[in-house]
């Protein structure tokens, strides 16, 4: 098996597991006042400080969630909602993941205006579209870090300093769900006030993930109740996720950007009639490729018989084979986007000459036989 | 050890554990297209075999969320704002789990009325009051079916009953996280609309909860963007989390009521000045005690060093010991509250007889020598 879905979802990496069990074995509820949650406590405690390294922050401004979705849910409905007297504009780009597109899509129901900045070929947003776009009630710009269906990474320091030269009101939120461990993301010193982390994306398991509020920043907790983690998300903490969290980003080793290089290299020198779709500054996790004149989901398929797992967009808007709305941004052409593939890399090593050649083989058959 | 904290959170089974990890193994995305999402959407559906064959409803009413406080928010948040153009008000009991309690507090906060029905000295909901109170407007009507903190069972059948008679509009939602496999629950039979489950409360562990929602009762989903389970609660399922649920009901034995009785009796056979606080109908799980003169989290931490763990109350209000919203609405005198320790049965055995013996001679120290 050759899995180059790593953008979907990541096996979880053994000291991920080994944290896991560990905290199930360490059973506590972490409220309790007895030294079974005394123990639960600590294990929280490590796992932020390990993800407050990475992020080079305080471990106090990290709060733990059920994942990617949650996190990006909390800061974008629990800072509008909190702060709605202070302002009523929002911004966002076209290209988001659906669960930030969604939060923004319910704001403007709610009955805030919500800019939505374009991209360009390369995936990146309009600076000057941005820089325009701010207004003197704009409460929050949320711009991801990393595309999730082609791995381009926003220019993150000149979005802050857009925002801050023309607003002193303005949050920045930033998704990083796809950018965590992966590339060097330093909110304190890139001015981003909240950042969204998912667990999955890197080895750790699905059903836990974090998000990162900078000090003084006002938001509004999305559960409430029993009011654990100084009432910033109620629910009992899931200790074991949690520990599983702070294992994965602990240990996590970055790929060699080579694998991108070579990967697309071969691709493009092997096979006539494709069309890279991530070509500005990426990630090196992610290359989208239009294969043009084909059906990506038939190439899915037929890649799968051969042991090896793609995906042909984002594995998130789930049931609904939707056009995808980010190469749309991009001004792709329908045919493009009909064939693109989302190779996704792990750490899992794998051969790029042979996993090409079946490519290849593939997408010429394909070109052969299907109309 | 002796544990006796079941409710705050109980360990996960071997069933529990094994399902989580062959989950991790099995790491597929369900929202994937190929083989991997496949495996990882069985996982899930056999899981909601698994929880729906314990309810006797149809898999397709159960919804996975990130645990208890998730499902209460859900629920009734959800059903509160898509239906509120139906209606205004709302009716829950005054002993609610922090997570139902906040949800009301908030709607108030947004314009609703909410009416707290009062229980009696049994900690049983006060019928006639509640049978008053359902008005034309009367959206929905939560009340627990086992409160957390004394284990008593409400009149469900009864409460429903009522609803029927004085209104068509009105749905119930209970919050069963302490009773669900622990005493018989058939929402279908029993005319619960919506109902909430904890895994980490059944020996699966933290991180994962699941919601029943009735065919035709319209929720507004609290988590939203790529509209996984169909479109209820979106975000990558938690499917170690989930198949660890499906395991943990799936081989779930009840613990003996002998236990619950044969632990009252002896504890006030023994001690002096004990009040028992669990009086109604009980599950048989849970048995508050107040130890008249003597303050509860003392006595917690000399158990403590006994090997015995027990809580004050309920462990979901994170480090904020505060007087028992529960007790002081059955009525109990602040000596009593301030006395009350709650013992929590679950599936490990331990001898009853040397168990009371260290209570008694704790008590007895703790009697002699603090003031």
């Amino acid at each position: 098996m050759v899995y180059l879905d790593n953008a979907s979802t990541t096996k979880p990496c053994k000291q991920a597991i080994e944290a896991a069990m560990g905290a199930m074995e360490n059973f506590g509820n972490p409220s309790s006042m007895h030294k079974l949650g005394i123990v639960a406590e600590k294990i929280i405690d490590e796992a932020k400080i390990s993800i407050s390294k990475v992020l080079g922050v305080d471990k106090k401004t990290i709060y733990f969630t059920s994942g990617g979705t949650e996190s990006n849910n909390t800061a974008i409905l629990g800072y509008a909602f909190a702060n709605r007297k202070r302002g009523n504009h929002l911004i966002t780009s076209k290209i988001e993941h659906p669960s930030v597109l969604e939060c923004f899509k319910l704001l403007e129901k709610e009955g805030f205006t919500v800019t939505y900045i374009n991209v360009d070929k390369y995936g990146v947003v309009d600076l000057e579209e941005l820089s325009d776009a701010i207004r003197e009630d704009t409460l929050l710009v949320s711009i991801m870090a990393v595309n999730n269906e082609t791995g381009t990474v926003q220019p993150i320091e000149k979005i802050k300093k857009i925002i801050r030269e023309k607003s002193n009101l303005c949050v920045y939120h930033s998704d990083c769900v796809q950018g965590f461990c992966k590339i060097d993301i330093n909110p304190k010193k890139m001015g981003i006030d909240m950042l969204s982390i998912s667990g999955h994306k890197i080895n750790a398991p699905k059903g836990i993930g974090a998000l990162y509020i900078s000090e003084g920043i006002h938001v509004a907790p999305w559960l409430i109740g029993g009011g654990q983690q100084k009432n910033m998300r109620s629910g009992t903490e899931n200790v074991p996720g949690i520990a599983a969290l702070g294992a994965a980003c602990g240990s996590y080793e970055r790929i060699s950007q080579e694998i991108f290089e070579n990967f697309k290299n071969k691709l493009t020198k092997k096979i006539d009639n494709v069309k890279i779709n991530s070509t500005g500054d990426n990630s090196g996790y992610i290359l989208n490729v239009s294969f043009i004149g084909i059906k990506a989901e038939i190439l899915l398929h037929s890649l799968e018989a051969k042991g090896i797992y793609v995906s042909t967009g984002s594995a998130c808007s789930t049931n609904k084979p939707m056009p995808s709305h980010v190469l749309s941004a991009m001004g792709c052409s329908d045919e493009e986007i009909k064939g693109a593939v989302r190779f996704s890399f792990g750490s899992d090593e794998f051969d790029i000459d042979t996993v090409t050649d079946i490519i290849k083989n593939e997408v010429e058959n394909i070109r052969k036989y299907v109309r």
